[in-house]
Formats: C-alpha cells, sequence, structure tokens
C-alpha cells in the first residue's frame, strides 16, 4: 500500500508541477480541482464510490452511460427465452483491469518511462530534449552508420516530396505501387543477391507476416526457433498456429536434436538472427544451412542488427562469411558456387536502423516472393510507405554499399569503448559485434544508472530491463556510430565510470566472485573473434569492385512481382 | 492446361518484350538463353525432370545443396536411437508449394497485377507510369483530401527532415520517443476528444496490436465483430485467440441476440467501422454504443475511411453525429453530455488516408492507451516512424480541422458523379457515404474494364476482387477528392459508359430483370439519406469555432503516457 501511495504521488500532477513559487501558486488556483481530482487514482477512486454508493466492482463509466439508454426497439428481437442480462448485474471493470495491469509493470520496474529525444541532424549524435537548448549526446539509438543525417539521403528524400508528395495514397494493389517501390525492392534484392524483395511497413511487419503465413499456409510445418529471437518473430511463430521448437541460444546440438525428431519429409523452418541486439552474439549461418540442407529445412535469418555493419556491401553477417569473394563480385552473384548468403532462404531486414529511414523487408526466390506478395495480408492491406521514405532508403542502400569506411569506423569506435571498459573494469558481456553491453544486473539500478548519465552528464543510453532482457542481466546497450569520434567515447567512459562509482554498480571483479554470468567474470570463458578482421578493417573503399552498377533498371522486373 | 499455358506466355520474358524490331532481335541474341529458361515455367520445369531423373516430388535445389553437405560433428550429439532422416527421404518441396498457391490464384482470377503508378503533387490527380511523360487521372487513390500534395504539409516535412534527419532512429523506448511523436498524438487525442491516443507503423498494426492485446490479456472476452469488418480486425480477433461472434453487416438486431447469449459481467468487445470502405456502408454508432452500455460491453470504431471526411473537424463519423455540438465547442469537449463521439471506447485511425501520409492510431482513456503503450509488442518492439512523417501528419490534421470547405468539396463531387452515373444507368451500389462503388460482377471483366480505362481513356481504377470483396460482386471503386473537378468528371463518366457498351457490362435494368443485388436494381429498395446534410453542406469556414486553438502545449502531458 505504501508502494501505491509512493507512485500515486509520482504521477500526481499537482505533486510534479507545484513548488512553492508565487507562479506554481496561482497555477494551481487555476485549475478546476474537482475535475482533476476526478482524474486522480487516489481521490477519484474515493469520489466515485461515494457517488455510485456500494455498487462493488461497478463500472462507474457504463453504469453513468446506460442510465441514458432509451428503449431501444432492436432489443425486440431478442429471444424471448433468454434471461436479459442488460439490467441483472454490473458490467465487467475494464479501466479497473487497465489500471491494475500497468500498477503490476511499476511495481517489477518494467514500466517505461519515455524519454522526449530530439536528435539533430547538423549535429550528430547530439539531441535536445523538450527545450531545444537542452542538449544530450545519443549513445543508445539505431543509427548505426548515422545515415539518418546524410546530406544526401535527405537532398532525395526532399525532391521526392516536392514531387511525389507526402503519401502514396494506397495499398501496393490499389493506387500505392510506385517507382519508389520497385526501386527500392530493386535495391534490396540486390544487396542480398536474391531474386526479389518485398517491402513492408516494419521489420516487425515483415518479420510477423512472413512467419505466419509460413504456419498457417504449409500443412504440418514444424517450426524450430532461436530462444533468443525478436519479438517480432516470436509474435509471427506464435501467429504461425503450429509446431513449434525453441533451441537453446545459438545452440545447434540441441538444434539438430530437434530436427532429427522428424521425417526429412516434414516441412521445417528454422527462424533464427545474425546479431542478437540485446546481447551482440552471433550465430554461426553456414552451420544453419548445413543443418537445414541436412533435414530438408526452409531457413529464416533476420539481420535487422547487421543489415550495414557487416559484409564488404553491408548486407549482413551472411555476405560477412564470404567477404572476400562478395567483395570482388561486387553485387553480381559469385560464380561456381554458393555463398553461405545464397544458401539462406529468407533474409528480412529493416531501412530502420542503418539504412537510416523506416521500413522492413524480407529478400528471397522469385516464388517466395510472388507468394507473400499474393497471401500476406500484413503486405496486402496496408498503405504503402511514403515516397519519399522509399527513396530515401534506396539511397541509402546504395551509399552505404560504397563506403566500406562507415562500416570499419564503426567497428573501430566500437573496439575503442569496449577497451576503455575493459580497463576501467566495468563489465560488458563480451561479443563479436557492435553491440556493447554494459552489464548492470538490476532493473532499478539499470534505470538510476541511465538517469544519472542523462542528468549529470548530459548523456543519452536508455536501461534495457525485462521483458526486453531476462530479469538479473539488465544492461545499458551503448551502440558506437561512425559520429562517436573518440573525443565523445572519453567522455561517455568517464560518465559511466563515474554512475558506477556513485551507485556502487558490480564491476568486472565482483562478477568474478560470484562466478560470473553471461561470459563477464566466467573463468575458462573463450571470447570470439571479432566478425571483423585486422585485414578487413585496413581495406580502402577502392577495394570494392568498381565495376559495381546501381541495379535500378536491370532489377526492375525480378524485384516486384508483375509490373505493368 | 491451355490456361497453365496462356498464362506461362503472358509471363515470359521474351513473349512480353520481343517484338521484331532490329533492337529487340539484338537483346533477344544477348541473352544466356540456357540460364533463362531453366527459369521458365514450362521450359524449365522439363529441363529439371530431365537433370534429375524421375525423383518425384524432390526438390531440385535442397538435392542439390546436400550433396555439398559435408559431415557435421554436431550431428554426433544426436540422440542414438533416432532413425537418421537426413540420408533416407526427400524433403519438402516448398517452391512446388509456393508455385501452385500462386497458379490457383491465376486461375480464380485473384492474382494482382500491380500498376506503376506515379502520383504528382504539382499535377494532382494525374500521375505518370513507368514514363514520365506517360500520364493518366487518378480516380481511385485514398488520399482523399489530397493533402498529400498540400504545400504547408510537405513544406512541415522539409523542415523536420533538415533538422532532425531522416528516420527516428530507435523504438519509442529506446531513443525514438520525440516532441513529434508527442505532438501527432496530442493532435490526435484532441481530434477524437479522447484522454490519449498512440501511433502505430500502420492503422493495420494497430488494429492488430489493440484488438489481439484485448483478446489475450482480458480473460474470457467475447468478441462480436461486424463481417465486414478490414482484413486488420479480422486478424487482429483471430490473434485475440478468444470467442468471436461475426455479425451480419449492420445487423445490430443480429447483434442484439448474440449480446444476450452472456452474463452482463463477462467482459465483452464490439468491433465495427464507421465507413465500410468497399461498399461505403455506414453503421450506426448510437445504437451501438446504446447495445454496449446496455450489455457492458467496449467498443472498438474503426474510423480510417472517415477521418477528414465526416464531422466538422474531420473526426469521423462519430463526430459528425453531434455536428452542431461539436461545431460549436471546437476541440474542446461538448459540455452538458456524452456525444456519440464520447461514448465510443476506442477509435482507431489512419494517417496514410486522408491524413496524406502514413501511420495509424488509438485514441481511448488515458489508462487504456497507457495499458496499450505498456503491453502491446507491435508498438514496443517497432521503430518510431520518422520525425518528418509525424510532423506531416500533425500538420495534416490541424489542416484538415480548419478546412471544412475540403470535406464539403469532396461530398460535392461525389454526388456530381453518382448522379453522372445514374443518368448513364451504370450501377453504383447505393450508400450515404463518399465512396463509388460501380458494380461490374465478374472479376475477370471488372479487370478488363480497368485495364480498358487505362488503355483507351488514360484513367486508373483498380478492379476489387476476391478476397477483397465477394465473388459476383466485384466493382471499380472510385474515389473523388476535392481535386477531382466536375471537367474531370464528366470524362470519367463518358470513358466509363464507353467501357460498359464495349464490354457489354450490365447496367442497373440488367440488374432489375435478375432481381437486382446489394441495391442496384433490387425492387423497394429504401436509400439512405446523404451523411452530410444540405445545410451542413452550404456551412463556411467562418461557422467553425474561431476559438479554437491548437491542442500542442496543453495536451502533451494527456497523450503521451508518461514523460521526462
Amino acid at each position: 500500500m505504501e508502494t501505491l501511495a509512493r507512485h500515486s504521488v509520482k504521477l500526481c500532477p499537482f505533486m510534479q508541477r507545484a513548488s512553492s513559487s508565487a507562479k506554481d501558486v496561482q497555477l494551481l488556483r487555476n485549475f478546476n480541482m474537482r475535475a482533476i481530482a476526478q482524474e486522480c487514482p487516489v481521490v477519484g477512486k474515493a469520489m466515485r464510490k461515494r457517488t455510485v454508493g456500494n455498487s462493488g466492482a461497478a463500472r462507474t463509466y457504463a453504469t453513468a452511460s446506460a442510465a441514458r439508454v432509451t428503449p431501444d426497439p432492436a432489443s425486440d428481437s431478442a429471444v424471448d427465452s433468454v434471461i436479459d442480462h442488460s439490467t441483472q448485474e454490473s458490467s465487467f471493470d475494464f479501466e479497473g483491469l487497465f489500471e491494475s495491469d500497468i500498477e503490476k509493470k511499476r511495481l517489477d520496474n518494467s514500466y517505461r518511462y519515455f524519454n522526449n529525444i530530439n536528435r539533430l541532424a547538423r549535429e550528430f549524435p547530439m539531441a535536445h530534449r523538450q527545450l531545444e537548448d537542452d542538449k544530450v549526446t545519443v549513445w543508445c539509438s539505431n543509427d548505426y552508420l548515422a545515415l539518418s543525417k546524410n546530406e544526401e539521403i535527405v537532398s532525395v528524400m526532399k525532391k521526392t516530396l516536392d514531387k511525389y508528395g507526402a503519401g502514396s495514397g494506397g495499398t501496393r494493389n490499389i493506387a500505392g505501387h510506385n517507382r519508389h517501390a520497385m526501386k527500392l525492392e530493386a535495391e534490396i534484392a540486390a544487396l542480398h543477391k536474391k531474386e526479389g524483395a518485398l517491402v513492408f511497413s516494419s521489420c516487425f511487419v515483415a518479420n510477423d507476416a512472413v512467419l505466419s503465413l509460413l504456419g498457417q499456409k504449409i500443412k504440418d510445418l514444424v517450426i524450430f526457433s532461436d530462444e533468443l529471437n525478436h519479438a517480432s518473430m516470436i509474435v509471427g511463430i506464435k501467429h504461425a498456429n503450429t509446431t513449434k521448437h525453441i533451441f537453446r541460444h545459438n545452440d545447434l546440438n540441441h538444434l539438430e536434436e530437434m530436427l532429427q525428431m522428424y521425417p526429412k519429409s516434414t516441412p521445417k523452418l528454422i527462424a533464427f538472427e545474425s546479431v542478437y541486439s540485446m546481447s551482440g552474439s552471433v550465430s554461426d549461418i553456414a552451420k544453419i544451412c548445413d543443418l537445414a540442407d541436412k533435414y530438408g529445412a526452409l531457413t529464416f535469418l533476420d539481420e535487422v542488427h547487421a543489415v550495414g555493419l557487416y559484409g564488404p556491401h553491408g548486407a549482413g553477417v551472411a555476405e560477412h562469411c564470404d567477404f572476400e569473394a562478395h567483395r570482388l563480385h561486387g553485387i553480381s552473384s559469385v560464380k561456381g558456387y554458393k555463398t553461405v548468403m545464397d544458401r539462406v532462404d529468407m533474409i528480412t531486414g529493416t531501412l530502420g536502423k542503418s539504412f537510416g529511414t523506416v521500413g522492413g523487408y524480407v529478400a528471397a526466390s522469385r516464388k517466395l516472393i510472388d507468394w507473400c506478395r499474393s497471401y500476406a495480408p500484413g503486405f496486402i492491406f496496408t498503405t504503402t510507405l511514403p515516397p519519399a521514405v522509399m527513396a530515401g532508403a534506396a539511397e541509402a542502400i546504395r551509399f552505404q554499399r560504397r563506403h566500406l569506411e562507415l562500416r570499419q569506423q564503426q567497428q573501430k569506435h566500437t573496439t575503442y569503448v569496449k577497451e576503455g571498459f575493459e580497463d576501467l573494469g566495468i563489465p560488458v558481456i563480451p561479443n563479436p559485434s557492435h553491440i556493447v553491453p554494459v552489464l548492470i544486473g538490476n532493473a532499478e539500478l539499470a534505470k538510476q544508472a541511465s538517469d544519472l548519465l542523462m542528468e549529470n552528464h548530459r548523456i543519452y543510453v536508455q536501461a534495457i530491463n525485462f521483458p526486453t532482457v531476462a530479469r538479473g542481466t539488465e544492461r545499458l546497450r551503448i551502440t558506437p556510430t561512425p559520429g562517436h569520434t573518440d573525443d565523445l567515447s572519453d567522455i561517455l567512459l568517464d560518465a559511466v565510470d563515474d554512475v558506477f562509482n556513485r551507485l556502487q554498480l558490480p564491476r568486472v571483479r565482483d562478477w568474478e566472485t560470484q562466478g560470473g554470468i553471461l561470459g563477464v567474470g566466467e573463468k575458462n570463458f573463450i571470447e570470439e573473434e571479432n566478425l571483423w578482421t585486422e585485414e578487413q578493417l585496413r581495406l580502402t573503399n577502392k577495394s570494392l569492385n568498381p565495376n559495381v552498377k546501381d541495379p535500378v533498371i536491370d532489377q526492375l522486373e525480378v524485384s516486384s512481382g508483375i509490373l505493368v
């Protein structure tokens, strides 16, 4: 009860606003006290109880409005023998349920407090908060390559806005299919060297729509899913409404044990990611493809946190697996053998992180794309992204493809930050990718650390709590970009060190004494090699195949299904 | 078999491209004939059969790649007693399934052929096709108020792009919450006079996310759904995974019969639309609210095809029900009684049709919004819309709120077109709204009519076939806007008349002899009054309450949950 009262006070508009200044006192006087008090979770409830008497769980709102209901001739048609439920009982207390569910979140520290962060294109990686002169450095966005502020991309978007307007005006089937969609899908197909691609409102929608369709339309499909898969894949697999097996994170022995339970002819799907966003762990795509071949499974690979960042052209970890071959072949297929990227059946990705805009996609065979295009409600029955967004995303894909140095800078800045934390004994969950997950291990402390960074150091790093990560593994997820220079990193390192001191957060040595967790302070833990080798980091843009042309014209027929 | 061959020829890249011109002959010579032939559904299949012998349903792709699989040490861990499925059998033929599913669509004329339509902001309602000088008039977009080309909105978007960049860079919880989201949600909440609003990637996502959440979290919820509800609501209700009842379209007697089957205390939800997009029919919101009060149900109203078009401020049909009261009160609540809009618990809407951009939303009580914000995966785990899109949408809402004349022009142009068709005896499914559904009644003929309008008259109206509408009720769905002047309408009327003559499509008198359908040619059918009265159509912008301020500052706290 004390907690409820404390939380209520936190929420109270009076308490939040009131100070003893004359201005505030005047402000309080101007309020319609009674109306606002009715909104108060504490006072309001008491007031309502007094109004309706002791009606128990009665829903005040419904009771009040039911009183106004005039006799309805429609009800004459009701079956006579049915009891008249309209008057005998009280309605279900919906608002009470909403309130108690929210209260649960507050009590277990999983309630989300949004930060008002306005990222400034011309002062990257700075953002202003509510007031324009209240500026902070953003260290947790997914604008991994800083392309959101890229002038070439913004310029293409502005020209497209002028010429083609603010919105697409329809679904892909009804007035919303255009050259921007075709060009973007051609770029995506070329990037992943697939026959086709399909763009969705987001990659959440792409994952949900494609996985649920596969499960619903392929009779007896069995889905094998990594336990750390993203919420969008979990939702899609749930909606697939078919048999599913969850294998331990990146545990391919476990996966194979499960695959072996079914005849090879049983249709199967392995759903996994390349880079897992909250831990930075990376899957072994080639070995998963081996298992898929061996047991007759489709492979569904989410490269959302990898596109733009891995591979010579930023196609993701699958491209990175055959770095040299893809580097030499540009956007053409590698001749003579199937690369790891070729072997993956479906690759999903986002336009909202490294590619700086918004939207998601799947790239796959021509037939699979046409099948999704023809059957997935989440694709069919929704408005196409605005022409300017699609043109910007296509430009971003082209731009980053040619700019190997963006990926390399991102990697170097990541290494600088990771090494800095290591020197300070600050625990970073070890991984071979670009994610810097600073382990806190407690929900309330993670939020306090985030708040202290913001208030004392003007640094914004969001705390990542349950359900996004498991309880006891709460963390600060730091994402360096090409714009996060060593100077900014030094400030970050000092700030995090200060916050660790102030809150007395456990350092690596503290985790060691407890036996370690997630590779932090664990004895005999063998760190994986970084995905980017020293050699790859020394290449220049000139090492990319200079004969690479934009795929726009040649690929149009390939990527957009049937066109007129 | 003849149909398959005919369709294959339609798809064949040679047949499509080849002409007898010297250039084309040269082009054909340049093709790698063998590689392309393998892609051919007819020749390629024969070639593959020859390669793999008579292996039946074997999947060529999997067979080929399985041959490359090297022994995998991971497989050692497999349970010994399990049969080794990896070699004994052939894999499931996924590509064969995709192909046959697509073929089904071709055979029943539900395969979708996308038209490349590039709507031109400065030549509204014109668009160019593949080539920029190949222009057509668009008569079927959902850019109902032509706001997508509005210079004030485009200008706000360009400024926002310059200042805040191309994308939001994160989810609402992680670096993607900003003043644009807050402002937009404040505008939406104010428009619908609700305590709060939540923006999603699209209204497909909003409907899916909110309905599925309600079903999953409210134990024993029973959902009552209009049979013509949009695909997004059907999907959401399916994902709600709870008891549902479908009531006959707009049949409130049927709805009440179903409501009566449950005790009042059973939690219930009535899900319906205001304007049904493919027929233009309109629900009786007030009566549904009466039933909801009587039987203790939440009301979930989709105003996707009504926002911008009805009500003095474009809040939709719910606002239109109390036109005068809302007109006088501006964006303030109507004092003294609950309007129909007040009585609806949840209103969902889109930013991608009348509001000219992209995205969707739900507006509701503060608690319900915070509950969705806290629990809906489709909201939580997805990238926020770009700042420019949200700023443009907020500007569009403000703009249209002040411009009553846009709604009036839209209505007048609709009436002009409907009356024109009536004079020509061309069947329009009667309705009281802004949709002009020209009945064709046959899938193939509907596509032919659409193609003829495009090729002979340079008019684009997409054919609407199954599954979007029931078989036998296929139609051309025409959507006039303020930009579709009487001159353009005259051209449209002549063109449709010509196409009806050429294809000998059934006119009203033909439907009459068959007894009629959907109100067309049906004896004793009573047409509903238009939603907009003559009096309402005569009002001027000055009749709107001049004291209406933008809600931006005052409403910020209300709309965005908990802010820092």
